[in-house]
């Protein structure tokens, strides 16, 4: 199985350092040599430390020779202390390295508020150094150490063939809602050994994430420390990618679709969420129209408390395209929802049909869910990602620090 | 105490006519002269056919004799037919107070993509009108009929001396969340004796909502069906109001404390809500950032999970300030909350600060909480009002129509 070392030149591992009481909490991933760095990041104004430090990376040089991650505490709202704690973390993996500080990326996701313990994460640099590998069970280590409240490990991998030349990119990812003791934080990361220059790869990551991790949501609540990072160090041999051609386009969607299956498991993985929900848009008018549609049958807790109790109530879905800031005709709008136990036609061309309320039941009863929106107004389409709102969710998100 | 026909002139009944089981489901309240007319709608794009119609006076007239509402059905997605049962509904209640249909308000709530029931609504009408009166029981029945899932009748009065006559208002809301059979619907409605024209009448209603009942937040979903109106017959005798002095600020101010009253018992009486808590936004740069800040931390429900329980999880009130699209600096924040139990200071000046976990908690246990927000970035301040998410959401939503 692809694990994030998998590409050629990445190693990677994980181990226990005691930022948390027992669990995995420090993740090292290195490339042998420099490699084509891409991000993109929270868009929340309150940005923890690492994040300052990141986009600095990517705004400067684009180049990087690895990322070093705690979970357990986010780093976030720690003032100056904050910015010197994520500089010493990215210092001690770049010495292990021979590199500078500034070609290490940083990561945290955990508690904020509260200082970094620099002492134990300081000691557990060099210690999980030294493990570091390309097995699986390395790069099992490695999303362990990552992990907080996710029930399982995310990872996705692709491969394809650029100029002759097998090419892999291999991801992880992290995340369940904004659930730890303060907030949470949806992290991932991409390695590749394609040849692509920094920019593209940018564009490509872009491109990739308005599409799938900016198409999730848990609880609609944005983080202050999300983070994807993408590293490329050109190792396949394949002929760097330069320019926009037909290389790029598959490199591009390979990308997509990791990037997409990593999303997928996060809302997947939502905190005690039961059940998968997709939402298909077509179409609409423009992509923009398209994407926030979507998005806003997915984030609208009244849909997502339906979904739990498997109740065919899709005129929140219709309220929720109404209040989303989509343009759209209320009447030219057709809703169905499928799953493998069938099809429910829910609204034709704007008219709400009579439906068959014992095979609804049985449709929502599914884990995994397709909802599908027709506007009849263009040729734009997206698709979203949710999961459904259940009493567990409040139990964990009122009792956590409890 | 004040009832919806309080104000000379206005005369008020709720009775069950057959569209729910067995409450009240129908409500009149009409004016003994033509009253100057205001209305705020919502701004969902998927609009029920009462909107439509109520727009239409609005724009045309701003005048009317009388409101016609029933409970248990929306006439929302009910194309053609709903439009042409919603003016059935006014012209039935205009004909026995003599007046066009298009002098009569109609408002709806509850299920959707159903027809209304129209034989019961047409034969409940004459009915009800029978009863109508100005006692406090007709105002009980009268709020009585425009409750769904509401747990208890939300009503408020206000009484002014204007050019040296008294002028009353009253007012009645209904609304828990969105929560009827497909959704459901924020109602309100003001009626006064007051002497005002249409157009200040509108503006001092606009200028209330925008502070009151768009500051509220149950769950995020703005329903099809939102409306308040606002009736002013001027039978107290005061010289109108018809220009923006200092009557009519009076005037809109114990219009403002009406609406705030109504809408902070919608808050409280969120579906499943067992507290209600106030955020209260100072220092902004600007009243656009004020409010959206302070309605971004009510809406969160990471903010909402904490509060329900008792979980001094402050860092995710930052966070949601910091995706709300408002503008401030994260280094000069104060973050504290009260209620009668006491006060924390969480964060002062962008700093954490290590709090009394144990005080925390029992400020955090009462019924009513005030989260106060310091920006000190300018002089706009802002109050938004929200409640828990609990279990009982969950249920009352998921399960609903099971």
């Amino acid at each position: 199985m692809t694990n994030i070392a998998s590409p050629k030149g990445f190693t990677a591992n994980g181990a226990h350092v005691g930022v948390k009481k027992a669990r995995r909490d420090l993740t090292l991933i290195a490339s042998e040599i420099p490699a084509a760095a891409a991000g993109c990041f929270t868009r929340n104004i309150v940005k923890a430390a690492p994040v300052v430090f990141d986009e600095q990376i990517i705004k400067n040089s684009g180049k990087a020779r690895g990322i070093v991650i705690n979970s357990g505490n986010a780093n976030a709202c720690t003032g100056g202390q904050g910015m010197d704690d994520a500089r010493a973390m990215a210092s001690a993996f770049a010495g292990l390295l021979g590199a500078a500080a500034e070609e290490v990326f940083v990561c945290s996701t955990g508690v904020i508020g509260v200082p970094l313990p620099m002492d134990k994460i300081a000691a557990g640099i060099p210690e999980t150094y030294k493990g570091m590998g390309n097995a699986e069970s390395h790069g099992l280590a490695a999303v362990e150490g990552i992990m907080t409240t996710d029930t399982f490990a995310k990872t996705a991998g692709a491969a394809v063939t650029l100029g002759g030349v097998e090419v892999k990119l291999a991801g992880m990812a992290k995340g369940s809602g904004m659930i730890h003791p303060n907030m949470a934080t949806m992290l991932a990361f991409v390695t590749t050994d394609a040849a692509i220059s920094a920019a593209l790869l940018q564009k490509a990551l872009t491109d990739a994430v308005g599409v799938t991790f900016n198409m999730i949501s848990v609880d609609g609540d944005t983080s202050t420390n999300d983070t994807i990072l993408a590293l490329a160090n050109g190792m396949a041999g394949n002929p760097e990618i330069a320019g926009e051609g037909p290389d790029y386009a598959i490199f591009a969607e390979a990308l997509r679709q990791v990037c997409e299956s990593l999303a997928v498991d996060v809302a997947r993985d939502g905190e005690g969420a039961t059940k998968l929900f997709e939402v298909r848009v077509s179409g609409a008018a423009s992509e923009d129209d398209a994407r926030t549609i979507a998005r806003a049958v997915t984030s609208s807790s009244l849909v997502k408390t339906a979904i739990f109790g498997a109740d065919a109530n899709m005129g929140r879905a219709l309220c929720a395209m109404g209040y989303s800031g989509g343009n759209f005709d209320p009447a030219k709008v057709s809703v169905s929802f499928s799953s493998a136990a069938g099809r429910v036609e829910w609204m034709k061309d704007g008219n709400v049909a009579s439906i068959d309320e014992d095979l609804a039941k049985r449709v929502l009863s599914e884990k995994e869910l397709v909802i599908d929106i027709g506007l009849a107004d263009g040729n734009f389409s997206a698709k979203a990602w949710g999961c459904d709102l259940t009493y567990e969710y409040v139990k964990i998100n009122g009792d956590y620090r409890s």
